[in-house]
């Protein structure tokens, strides 16, 4: 069985994601600047959730290289992180309307931790098909970052009611460790 | 004719399918735990049909596989199939947003029904072009699952009218046949 | 320079254009067959539309691999196909909404006419870079089927003002010859 | 690493965005000819956005065929520049519906500033990895036409306060000088 289909399916839903979410943006019905204004906060959202289906693609993509087989079961685990990525418009148009109130921060980031969830799931899936010697597994074996990103999301829920701007923040942070590719950062977390 | 483009449109066509039925989950106008409570059927029917385009997209898959040649006849029936499920979205839609009544309930069944009708006439036309040899031919020469999925199609169209929680029933059976990977189902399946 | 791309991005537009047009098919407030009734237009102009763009990519499908080269002339033109063609659920939904009315009738057949029109503008690019030698040439050169159907479409942009259902008759008329694969239609249209 | 799923997704996304804006034209609620009059502004806003995409995929579809290989740091600036071109459907709904006022014609003229910076920080990053050799860096050696358009943007956004015909104009003149390959125009701008 070929990865090509997997790959394909799998890029075509992530490009409608990261692009229906932009039809939430609504047009203001007025031609000032100041009409601009309350679409400050569903922006801010979708430029989030634009870096987090990007940083997805973006490791999705290097997963499915280490991949030489593919079986019904990795097309299931596929899928269901795909599903927990299409709750993701959803979840970012809340935010964005309700300007970042608690519950809408809270179900957020319980989306990005199932998505999380969903891609270990799937990872863990490929490696024991691949086994142990493949690329897949010593790439990821001291997966810091995968960890540290699991715990921020897992933090972030509860704490979405004692500030939504600590999960916020833990959200922003997540995402730039994955984005910025500094080697001090990645030094600092390995040394942990 | 080569099969790569059939399989690209298919997967694009699918992609979009499982995706614009995000969009029918409206983001609700308040921010508290209670707002999420009339989402809940319109979610579970999300779930229902994004497993349903997931079965198709799976089998679909496994199909064009043992394709070797594509004509036009087989491009018309492919575009057939794909006509019947661009109506699961408005289905969805539908039986959620109608809390599960008799006649949203019955019409889904019967879109269902359509999707799996097209979907045999499609792999008739494969297998009459490929020949008796042919992998696909031995893969669903005894298709027992296929058969009683579109038994259960049949009956839960009008059963949705004693009482569409049968129907739904019936619905999740057939989704669950055909994703859990459970040797003793399959061996009670072949008994039969 | 490779088609490969061409026909992807192709297969993608297409496959939106047949896909958001099934989001104009509104889910009704109510859960009885009555309710289904006003949808009845507006799913037959879904229809007519679905088995067009199905027609559309079947063509180019075939166009395409008869294609070698491919240069900056033919990707404009290509484009100019895609921009009418993405006005198609403009006109579905404007003829399906008010009942097939004369001036939605008229636009839709000057919108199947531009895309009949910019088809053979970019078949005639094709042809040209290509050579009389080339299969596409051979294919195309008593082109009866295409001639006949942009007859139809001139013919039934005016006569939409004496009565509409003259037009659409035209429309489904063009759609069926391109879909029936009846032999002695083949001849009928061959001995004009 | 290939690069043949850094084009998947980018035609995927850039097929959405071309695709979407059609959804910015309201189908009319009547069915009168002077019904359509209202739309020709977000009709026109369409057709100049269309074109920017077909040269925006023209242009990446020939960039990228210079691409041997594919990093990380590529593939963000790549997302960086679907980023800045998915707001293009938010612009264009805007100028047509505020019938091309001075401000939503800055903004429209600063997305396309945006998507411009992204595609030359693109390409540099490109020429940066394949070395001063690669057929990209000697193609793109003298880009008159990139830094004509950029200069065009970058008078076109505060213009717009003056008048937004100017830098109205200024976009229709800058879609020209991408589209027409007529040598004259490149031969006076090779002059300058």
């Amino acid at each position: 069985m070929t990865k090509n289909r997997l790959e394909a399916f799998s890029d075509g839903v992530l490009a409608i994601i990261i692009t229906i979410m932009i039809l939430e943006i609504k047009v203001p019905e007025d031609h000032s600047f100041e009409s601009l204004k309350p679409l400050i906060p569903v922006f801010l959202s979708y430029v989030l959730s634009f870096v987090y289906i990007g940083i997805y693609w973006n490791n999705h993509h290097h997963m499915l290289q280490a991949v030489k087989k593919v079986n019904g079961s990795i097309l299931w685990h596929n899928l269901f992180l795909l599903f927990w990525l299409s709750l993701i418009p959803f979840g970012t148009s809340w935010i964005g309307s309700q300007l970042f109130a608690s519950v809408p921060m809270s179900i957020y980031g319980f989306i990005l931790l199932m998505c999380a969830v969903s891609y270990f799931s799937l990872q863990n899936k490929i490696i024991k098909l691949e086994g142990k010697d493949s690329t897949l597994y010593k790439a990821v074996e001291k997966d810091k970052k995968g960890k540290i990103s699991l715990a921020c999301y897992i933090a972030a829920v509860p704490l979405a009611f004692v500030s939504p701007w600590i999960s916020g923040l833990l959200y922003i942070a997540v995402a730039l460790i994955w984005i910025i590719p500094d080697k001090r950062i990645e030094n600092q977390i390995n040394k942990l």
